[in-house]
């Protein structure tokens, strides 16, 4: 079993700066969609053990990596946000 | 729910080129590292949704993009075989 810490990371900022970043919807969808798209462009980081999760974390205490981190995070909900794909905004556009 | 889609391209192609990997230990652990090691080689490609592993998987049926995969996967292999980490191998060192 292998896992991406950053895709624990990324959950924990989200839920984190969910308030900050002003989403136009916050629906499980849209969540996911922005979670899918930050974690296209950071470069993974997989580790052996679920355990191991917090080495990579720590690595995240340096402020201008996390920064990077957020900075990615805010663009894509910002693109989820200006066009949010859920079953209720595509059918309000309808 | 996300899911990076070459998790699962690299576990199917790590089984397909097992013989020809010839790996000098294939328990779990040792597959396991070849894995997180080639996962954090390759660009992640994240979908919200399992079924949609099919729509990535699809892209490298292109030769190129697929020989790019299985070289990745050759060198991480190798460098697993090369200095294997589990229980067996290095409890034998000592």
């Amino acid at each position: 079993m292998v896992v991406n810490a950053m895709e624990r990371i990324m959950i924990d900022l989200l839920y984190e700066y969910m308030t900050a970043l002003q989403m136009t919807c916050t629906c499980e969808e849209c969540l996911n969609d922005v979670l899918a798209l930050v974690l296209n462009r950071v470069q993974p980081r997989y580790v052996t053990n679920p355990e191991k999760v917090a080495y990579v974390k720590a690595e995240f205490v340096d402020k201008q990596q996390m920064t990077t981190l957020i900075v990615n995070l805010a663009e894509c909900a910002k693109m989820v946000s200006d066009m949010p794909r859920c079953e209720n905004y595509v059918r309000g556009e309808k």
